[in-house]
């Protein structure tokens, strides 16, 4: 497999978190998002995905797209070890709380939405920056919220195993680190994103241990 | 089952299109998103999701959230007749079309974030609307893209039989012509749209025919 992907793409992060979790070797190639304007905007990569987006993972020719869409199809297609549970409430459970990162955090803050805030609506810097801890700070404490409301968590977000929750929390926290964002309204969060830096497979997918780590 | 939803939100469009599709009957519960401030602020609502969200399925007392996490739970406990096509590969093209609008173009446009650019960073009306229209026209044109790179649309997104895809691309549709988005370079997602829109299930679900329409 060949993952296309970025060292800081939070997106990226998470495939590679669950290619590492479920030790499938993979092949990784870079797209730089912001050298030359963005490769992932170069004809020779809208050839590959024409959203120009990534990660998007190949699998012996198939191209697939969309982070968590990826980690259901290798959960399909190497179940071992599972990264999620068997019953269908605690399923939902987790694709929920992951659902609750990918789609109410984390696409209010890539790259191209502060680009259109500074460029089309002249945000300045602050600006930019009380927006991106806004949604995160906010987002966070939803996320927070509900691990309490449902109680279910032990060293991660249901019970003792890693799922794929977790995969989604330890990369958005990497992004709240880097832009500063209080973190100490939310100590559920940051017990499970403590515990799964424990384990090789998110360590070793961090944006630093990339081999286009800036 | 019971559905906490609201008729213009499209998350709530998407559970209910799944729900008729399914066969499920279900109590239709109204969580006014602009009466009273909103009605998913009030304490009673927080105390069935502290997330402010809507949809909410209360299946036996058991609470879900996040409209796509809900939709997989009733294809696990309902499986016929699917909205998930059965070979890996395929499921993944499914799910990432959904995730795309669910991850790229929704979260961007709901009352939350609209309205942050109003009281935040101070947006016109005009500009309010060139940002909505700007997400779903571009996002849109990146589902026709991979609509048409993929090939696999038959009278809907995979071949002729109704999956989550077509579940997500429906109330995405609705809300761009309420906004007046451009739709003219999406020929592709609008032809799946007016086939949808010949079935009861969507038809059904469109927020004209809920008991809580405007």
């Amino acid at each position: 497999m060949k993952l296309y992907n970025y060292f800081r793409s939070s997106a990226s992060f998470r495939v590679r978190i669950a290619l590492n979790f479920k030790g499938l070797p993979y092949e990784y190639a870079v797209v730089h998002l912001t050298k030359g304007g963005g490769q992932q905007f170069a004809p020779e990569f809208r050839a590959i995905n024409p959203d120009a987006l990534i990660p998007v993972l190949d699998d012996a020719g198939q191209r697939l797209t969309q982070s968590l869409a990826i980690i259901e199809y290798l959960e399909e297609t190497h179940p071992e070890p599972p990264l999620l549970p068997t019953a269908p409430l605690e399923r939902a459970y987790v694709r929920a709380i992951a659902l609750g990162i990918a789609c109410e955090i984390h696409p209010l803050n890539n790259l191209r939405v502060l680009r259109y805030l500074v460029r089309d609506l002249k945000a300045t810097d602050e600006q930019k920056n009380a927006w991106y801890r806004h949604w995160v700070e906010q987002g966070l404490a939803s996320i927070e919220a509900r691990l309490v409301a449902e109680g279910k968590c032990g060293r991660y977000a249901l019970g003792d195993r890693v799922t794929l929750a977790d995969v989604v929390i330890v990369p958005q926290i990497f992004n709240a680190k880097r832009f500063d964002c209080r973190l100490d309204h939310v100590p559920t969060v940051m017990r499970i994103f403590d515990h799964c830096m424990e384990l090789p497979a998110f360590v070793d997918a961090q944006p630093a241990c990339q081999p286009d780590a800036e």
